[in-house]
């Protein structure tokens, strides 16, 4: 019997994980949950229910059949995914323990929410048979993916990272600014503390400025290895690391404008690119000191660590290598 | 017996139009070319041909296989869909001539190249049995949807458009300008004679501007109708007429961008929207004056239009509806 | 002795106007205002007022030296500028009315709440010794500027026109969109009214579109004339019509961005671009129809205005043409 | 007597250079140099001479009056600054050597071109009666200005810096990307070998991208320095140090935007930003590691440079400060 998974705030992160899930056949979505009756609501071919019990009236106005409530949701699911937006889904906390189903929280909620925060490659055992986890952040994702085979292999002195944060989602058209670039002033970033609930003993500091793109942020890594390597050294690692793809400049792909085209040009669901994005001819390693740029598709480079979290969770498959390449294969990563 | 198409640019229309060629029962793609030997030759799954003979050789360091030239792909072809840029296409037509081989143009080209300008609802049967066919441009096309039906049923006394168009497509990331408007200073624009090759006595004048977006072209439109009409009137008739798609302010649909995201909702092919988007609360009818805004995916609205041309110069289908539905049908086009 | 002016709201026109009024022989700045302690209230060199009386601990926690509120700053004016956000102004009309001070409303304001809308060309006169007196908006000033002598010397039948408006002004750095075009839905918008508060039988229709850039409007303009005439015609007509100014493609001005350029090269006060910009090379008439496209700076367009304004309002000069010329020898307007 | 200087380039840099020179009062600008006669040459008030005296006939066909060749103008000279694009100014050398003028280059010129790399405060004695002085980027300038005054005084173990660049200046419409970020994929960069062409024993690697804005550069830096600080210790330093300047995100400066906004309200000519500017409230030193955020206007931050290059080559003034000082009273920096 498949697992029966619910999404609680069908939005950016929720409504790919619904179709995530749905590719797999070991899970199943039972329905999924919006506050308001917009465009997205009524397009959506999954059972909808209402996630604001006081806002059923406004769906009716607007013609929108739902289901019922997320309460009435939460009776028939094993698992919820929460999608809400940052710092709401703490707020679900006690609605989900009294409902007795399980819960993935998003990147957007604190590290103790949950207890245990989540990327596939690093750390999947510590979710098997948990009641909650958190999948770490867009970014703090990318990071892990291409950091922990190094700190594996090499062992890593130091990270310093600067993001570059693109500003607003593609379909979100108030956010700014327009021509500006806006530095986070909060120094180091909480980044690097967020890749540490993952990879405890990394030394990683890090800065983050916002930019005025919607699409991927861009991550310039310089890292002080404890081993020297050569430039080869790192790309086979990589090479060999699940969800880390290359791209070369020398081919055309200059900038995240044409890893977003090659996503649409791959036949990705919603021209998503789940990889985090590495330019192979922009990796250098200088005696310990290895320079690297990577691209985050911040949309959908989490929705396979909530597939493979929710396969730990739920003890359907205890290796981690085996639920990564499950949860792949099902959805086209090579 | 399929009609066997080849692409010849398999640039931004080149490649949508072999994947949409590929979902039709009564046609296949038997080879598509490339002139450099970039990232999308070497992802691309169609049989690759050289469009340039005497590039091989960089194909062939760069490690991309090909199957021969553009003149090895002709002589099995029974039509060739000419995707070159602008102009290019002109160079290329003693070559179609003398291989024998029907050829579609788009509308890069000059009408005088093909003789019959295209547009599936506005005239189809001009196209039937043709050798030489040129499908107008995106803006053109996103005109003659909307106008054509209301020239048919209310008549038009003459239409003022302006076109805000996108400055360079998503994936062209050199182009700007980043914080700028650039009007086009030849006045009126081409626009409204590029209509006149499909519906001849239709009196429009255009204006055009460039503004720095990659997504979407839109159209400020004004027509002085013949008949008085109600906006329901106009809402109707569009609701009638193929490849024209409302969305609404009020749900949430304010600007290109969420038409976009609808597109990626909607599972689309490359995230396209191939019809022609009216903002239904958007449209006002005062006396016989229309206004109205609508949106314009410039890189896939003409892309069912070259399926109809192909059908219609090859003789598959004689009735335009017929074409339409059966082209809309296998796109995924309600 | 000079008038006294306050500026009520030292926002984007407030700083400029008050800075152009300093420019002038017969009139003074004697105090603006501000709301919040920020970084403008730190380094504006003019007697700073509190607009909001409650707020005045903020500005002394935050060590910002103020003369008073607007209570203290109306009792010495004779007239007030109200630069405040749209609507609030109409709150501050009782405010005014009890203080005796003659005030000049912007834009953003309804005209019924001045009852006189002002632009210096076209209607001077009937803001002479006003009490209350609203400035048209940067768009509608510079439509009354290009069309008010045409219409004067050709007559018009009716103007259609597009407004490609910027998003936001330069230092806003939360707006977006950034990579998007959003329709003002309300059609026909209301610039076409609101050139008919200055010209009361003009027949204008216009719709609207926001554009993700911070720098000028763009109007494309269509306009059927009633008496026929050339280019030339229309361009002599603008030669001799004070604060339009052209440019032209050929000279490499192709773009906003270029005439914002030309701005900071004459040496103007912030950069700005008083005058009306007309592409000279992008002007034609064909029969009775004239198409121009015009850029509009709107954060300062309406600031020699403002002078005008308050110039016949408190009686200094009953000559339009002597106070448009005053006014802009001083602001360096040739 | 005054220091005749001539300027040859009189693009984005020239033109700002001219204006310095002509505020102070031991130097004067005799000529300025263009290639072609578009709208900048039109307006400049500087005696105009041709740079590239084949294209003296298009000057007089677009009716634009020169003085003669740039041949002409360096017989009267005693410096020239070269303003022409990168590595133009090799090219202009040996007519220099032959005129037997001095010539400041600017930082699209190599090293190796001069011999000697100048920034005012880092070494400026170096360039005292020169015959050739390169000053260095804008980039490198904002380095310098910051990282010259931590080293002298904390020494510096190693710096790590990543520069978000704008991707092209204010009024070049033409240049993209719109909405992409573009990694430089040459790792490390060139800025940190050309930081030590200024001060040779630093230890700094650093690594770019560019980013969709005209306006501004931003640095993020994680300094190592070799005495443990406070952060108020960095702070002093930098606040007695000349052109480097304190915004805080407290006040509503929170982006390169209302930088500019700054720039604009202190009346500076072009609406420039001479500074360096830090956020205060963006700094912060843990330990030995300093973190912190800078912004370049990378159209002017070198002008005052090349103030101080003039006159130590020519032998005006051999103390740093008392230049430094000078050239900052007559350009308004306080």
């Amino acid at each position: 019997m498949k697992v029966k998974v619910a999404i609680n705030g069908y939005g950016t992160i929720g409504k790919r994980v619904a179709d995530a899930v749905s590719k797999q056949d070991d899970m199943e979505i039972i329905g999924v949950t919006k506050t308001k009756p917009d465009y997205v609501s009524k397009m959506t071919a999954y059972p909808l229910y209402v996630a604001v019990p006081e806002n059923m009236g406004t769906f009716e106005e607007a013609g929108v059949k739902v289901h019922g409530t997320i309460g009435d949701l939460l009776k028939k699911a094993d698992i919820v995914v929460d999608g809400s937006p940052g710092k709401i889904g703490a707020e679900h906390k006690p609605m989900y323990e009294k409902a007795g189903v399980k819960a993935v929280f998003e990147g957007g909620e604190k590290h103790e929410l949950a207890g245990v925060s989540f990327n596939a490659m690093a750390n999947y055992d510590s979710a098997i048979g948990k009641d909650f986890v958190r999948v770490v952040s867009c970014n703090t994702t990318g990071l892990c993916r291409t950091l922990y085979p190094l700190y594996r292999d090499f062992g890593i002195d130091n990270v310093k990272a600067v993001m570059i944060r693109r500003s607003a989602d593609p379909p979100d058209s108030k956010k700014g600014p327009i021509n500006a670039i806006e530095p986070v002033l909060k120094v180091p970033s909480h980044h690097g503390p967020d890749v540490q609930t993952v990879i405890p003993d990394l030394n990683i500091s890090t800065m983050a400025v916002k930019v005025p793109t919607t699409i991927m942020h861009l991550h310039s890594v310089i890292v002080e290895l404890k081993k020297e390597a050569g430039t080869e050294d790192v790309l086979n690692v990589w090479e060999n690391t699940p969800r880390v793809k290359f791209v070369r400049g020398a081919d055309g792909v200059k900038s995240t404008a044409q890893i977003m085209e090659m996503a649409r040009d791959m036949g990705r669901n919603r021209s998503d690119m789940y990889e985090i994005i590495v330019w192979k001819d922009g990796v250098h390693v200088d005696g310990k000191t290895l320079y690297y740029s990577q691209a985050i598709h911040q949309e959908s480079d989490v929705v396979p660590e909530n597939i493979d979290c929710i396969r730990a969770m739920t003890n359907l498959e205890k290796n981690k290598l085996k639920s990564i390449e499950k949860t792949d294969k099902a959805m086209g990563i090579n």
